[in-house]
C-alpha cells in the first residue's frame, strides 16, 4: 500500500446495510506529541462500530492515524477529536473508540468515547452460554 | 476424511430439537485473496449457533471454507456472505459469525455478523455466580 | 477410590436446601468413539448446577464418564444425553453442561446444553464492582 | 501477627457505612480433611462482601480458616458452613463465598454460596465501556 | 516532571462536556503504613470516572498518591478517603476506585468504592457482539 | 484419513538425509488403562527426533497411539516401550519421548526417555542471541 | 487409593535400568507448620530423578508428604530432609527437589537441593533446535 | 507494497558485514497443499540467520512464501526446500528454519532445519544473568 | 512477625552445609527515593544464593529492605550495595541479586549483580531433558 | 524530566567497576520512518550491557531514542547504528541490542547485535537449579 499522512478519511459503501453488524479495528501504532513538553506519546486505539451506509476505508484510516505524528494533543481531547472525525466521515449507527496510552509518571491512562445515531436503537444482545 | 473444496453445505437432523442449545465452532484456517492486490488474506472464523431442525455437517463445512481459497473477497462482504450461506443451509434459531483477519497495514480487523429467526426469542440467560 | 465404569449416577442429600448455591465441576478426561470412523474422540466437560434435594456423587460421576469410553457418539447427541441423565438422577433447579471437543479436520467444536426446573426462577444476580 | 486456630471471628466497625462498597479477599491456604477417607483436601477461598455496620478482622479470619485443618468436611457442606459463620459474625448487606477445591479423581469442583440481607437492594451496576 | 508529595489535587477543564466518556487510570505504586504495626503496605489503585466539568490533573494525582507514603491507614478507610478527596476535587458524574493490596497473612484484600452524582443517570450500555 | 488401531508403525524415506534436522510431534490424545485399577489414564506425548534413512508416517503413528487404548500400562514402562518401538521402526540418529500424565492422587508425573544411535554425534548447537 | 500418613517410602523395580531416563513429579499439596509460630506453611514440591534399580511408589509418596502436616519445619531444613529420605529409599542415579513456599512477610522463598550418585556421570545433553 | 507470488528471492547488501549479528523473521501465513489429499495445509515459519554479504529482501520473501499456495508439499520436504532456496539466495554464515504445521489427525508437527557455512565458527555465546 | 526497619541483617546456621543447595527469594515490595528528584522509586528484588555456614534470616531481611524506604539511591549503586551487605552478613558460596525497577521515562531498567566465593567452584549443572 | 531529542548520549561513572554486573533496559517506544515509503515504523528495543568505567544516563538515552522519530532507517542498519553509538559513548565490556519491529507485510522481524571489548572475557556463567 502506498499511503500518506492525511486528515482525509475515505469510505466505501457498506455491502450489507440490512444488518446491524460490527467491525472491530485495533491500531497499536498511534503516536502524537505531548503539548506541554513536546515529547512523543504512544497509544493503542481500539475502534468498534456498526456501519450505516458507509464503511471506513483501511488505507485512509492508516494515513489519518499517521497525521497525528507531529501534533501536540492531550489524551482526553485527541480521543474525542478522532471519534468526531470518524463519525463525520462515515455516519455510523454506533461507534466506540478506546485509546490506551503508555504509562507516564507511573500512571496508566485510557480514554473511551462513544457515539450513537439519534434514531438508532441497539439490538437486544443475545448472550449464549 | 476425504474432503473437496465445495460451496455445498450439508446438514444432518438436530438430535434434540426440544432444547435451545448452542454449538460453537472455531476454524483457524480460512484464507482468501485480497480483491485489490490478489495477495492472500488469512482469518480465523468463530461460528456459534442454536440449531432448529438441522445441524451443519463438519466435513462439508471444511470443504465450504476451503472453497474461498482462490476467491477475491473484502473483509466485510465475505463475512456477511458466509453467514448468509450458513443460514440458508440450516435455518438456525440464532447464528453469529466472527471473522478475525490478520493484520494489514498495522491494523487488525474483525467483523461480527448475526442472524436470528423471526419468531424466535432468546431464553433469558442464567448467570451463575 | 475404587471405581468402575457404570451408567448409574449416585446422589447424596443436598446439605443446604434453603439456598440457591452453585456447584461447578470440570472433567478433562472424557473420551468416546466417533460413530462414523470408530476413532477415539476427546473432550473436556464443564458441569455447573444449582442442586435441589440431591447432589451428584463424585465417584459415580467419574464412573459414568468412564462408561462412554467404548461408545460411538456424535458431539451434539452425546452432550444432550449426558445432561439428560444428570437431570434425571438429581433433579436440579438448574444445570448447564459444556463439552469442548478436541480439534477434528482443523475445526474446534463445543456444545452447550442447559436445563432449568419448571417452577424455578433464577435469583437476580448481584454484580459487584 | 501472632495468630491461633480459632472458631471466633472478630470484627471492627465499618469506617464508611453510608456507602455500599465492596471488600474482596482471596485465601489460597485452606485445608481440611475428607470425611470419608481422612485424607487432606485443599481449596482456595474467594470472599466478597458489602459490609453493613461491621467488617471482618483479617487476623481472626486467618485463625478461623486455620481451624478447619483437622476437620472432616464435605465440599458442599463446608462452603455453606463458612458463609453462615461469616454472616453471623458481621451481618453484611451482601456476601459471596467461592471455594475452589483441588482435583480429586480427575474432577475439579468449585462451590459458590451467597447471602443477601432481607431488606437490602443491590445498587444498579454501572457498566463503563 | 518535577513533582512533590501533596494533598492538593489539581484539575483542568473537561474538553468535551457534552459526552459521557470514561477515563481509566492505573497506579501501581501506592504505598502507606499499617496503622497497627507501622510496617509498609503496598497497593495498586485502579481509578475510572466520567468527568463532568473537570478532569484530574496527572501530575498532582501522582503527588497526592505519594502523600500517603508515611501515613498509617487501614485498607477500608484509606480507599474510601481517596475516593472522597477525588470526588471533592473534580465533582465527576461517576467515579470508581479499586485498591488491590499486597498479601498479608496469606490473605489478599481488594476494596472497591463508587460515587455517582445525584442527578446523573448512566447511559444504557451498548454491548457489541 | 481412514485409520485403525494397530501396533504397526509405518515409515517413509527421509527426503533430506544429508542434514541433521529435527521433527517434533505433539500428541495430546494418548490414553491407556491403569494396570492396578483398570481405570483410564491420560497423557500428552511429546516426540522429537533426528531421522536417519526413515521418517515416521503420521497416519500409522496415530493408529499406534490408539492401540494402547485398552492396554494396562505403568507410566514408566509404557513410555520406555513406545520409545523402543519407534526406534525399532525408523532407526533414528536421535529420539526423545516425553509423556506428561494427568494428575493422580494429587501428584503430576512426567517420564522422559531418550535414544541416540551408537556412532552418531550431536552437532554442536548454535545458540543465537 | 486408600492412603495413610506415613514416613515409609515404598519403591518398585525400575522397568528399564539400561537407560538414564527421567521421572518428574509435581506435588502442589505440601503443608507443614512453622516451628517458631506454629502457623501452617504451604509449598509445592517439584521432584525429578533418574532411577537406578528402584522407582518411588506414588501412593507411599503421597502418604509421606502427608506425614509433615503436623510437623514444625524450617524451609531450608525440611527440603534437605525430604531429599535425604527419598535418596535413602530409592538410591537414584540423580535426584533434585525444589520446594516453592507460599509468601511470608512479603517474601517468596524457594529451596532447591540435589543429590548425585558417586560414580554416576550425567549424559551429555542433546539440545535440539 | 505491490507483491506477486514468485520463486525469486531478492537480496540487498548487508550493511554491517564486520559483525556476526542475527536477523529473526516470523511468517505466520504459510499455506500449501497436502500432496496426498489436495487439502490446504497451514504453518508458521520461523527464520533466523547471520548474514554474510547479503540480506534477504522482505518483499520478495513474502512473494516467495506466497508461491507455495498451490503446491503439493510434504512437511519434511518443503521445510528442507525452503531452507535450501534461502541459503542459495543469500549464502548466510548460519541459517535456521522452523516450520510449525497446524494439527492434522490430532498430531502437531514441527520441522527444524539448519545450515552453517563451511568455514564459519559460531561465536561463543555470552550468557548474561 | 513484629518487624522494624533496620540495616542489621541477621543469620542462622545453615542446616545442611555438606551440600551446595540453592535458596531463592523474591521481594516485590522494595521502594527507595530518586536521589535527583526525591520521588519514590519501586522495584522487585530477586535474590538467589548457595549458603555456606549461614543463611539469611527472613524477618531481618524484611526489615533491611524496609530501611531503604527513605533513602536516595541510584539503580546501579543500590543493587550493588544490597548485594555487598548480604555477602558481608552471610558469606555465601554464591549469591546473585536482580533488581527490576518500575518504568521511568518510558524505559524499564533491571540490574543484576553476582558474588562468588574465592575458592568455590560451581558444581557442573545437570540438565535433565 | 525535561528532555529533548538529541544524538548526544550522556554517561555517568560506574559506581562498582570491580564487578562484571549487568544492566538491562527495555524501551518500547522507538519509532522511525521507512526509507522506501516514508511510513512510520515501530519497534521495542532491548538493551543489556556490562559497564566498564561508564553507565548510560537514562534521560539522554530517552532523548537519543527520540532523535530517530523523523529519520528514514532500514531495520538492519539502524540496529547496528544504535549499538555503535552506545558502544562509542560508554565503552562497555559487553553490550547486546535487540530490536523487535512491528509486523510489515505479514512478517515480523527482529535484529540482534552484540559488541564485546577486545580483552574482556565473559565470566563462566553459574547456572543454579
Ligand atoms: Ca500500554
Ligand atoms: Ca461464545
Ligand atoms: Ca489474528
Ligand atoms: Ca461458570
Ligand atoms: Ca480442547
Ligand atoms: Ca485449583
Ligand atoms: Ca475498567
Ligand atoms: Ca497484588
Ligand atoms: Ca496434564
Ligand atoms: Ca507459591
Ligand atoms: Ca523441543
Ligand atoms: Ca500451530
Ligand atoms: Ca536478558
Ligand atoms: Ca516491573
Ligand atoms: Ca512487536
Ligand atoms: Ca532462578
Amino acid at each position: 500500500m502506498s499511503i500518506k499522512a492525511s486528515k482525509i478519511l475515505e469510505t466505501f459503501p457498506n455491502p450489507t446495510t440490512d444488518r446491524d453488524y460490527v467491525i472491530h479495528m485495533r491500531m497499536p501504532e498511534f503516536t502524537c506529541l505531548c503539548p506541554k513538553t513536546g515529547q512523543p506519546d504512544f497509544a493503542t486505539l481500539f475502534l468498534e462500530y456498526i456501519p450505516d451506509q458507509l464503511c471506513v476505508e483501511l488505507k485512509s484510516l492508516k494515513g489519518y492515524i499517521w497525521s497525528y505524528r507531529d501534533t501536540g494533543a492531550f489524551h482526553e481531547a485527541v480521543t474525542n477529536q478522532i471519534l468526531t472525525d470518524l463519525v463525520t466521515a462515515c455516519q455510523p449507527r454506533f461507534m466506540r473508540l478506546r485509546a490506551e496510552f503508555n504509562v507516564r509518571g507511573g500512571i496508566y491512562t485510557d480514554v473511551v468515547v462513544e457515539h450513537r445515531a439519534p434514531h438508532w436503537t441497539p439490538p437486544t444482545p443475545v448472550h449464549l452460554p
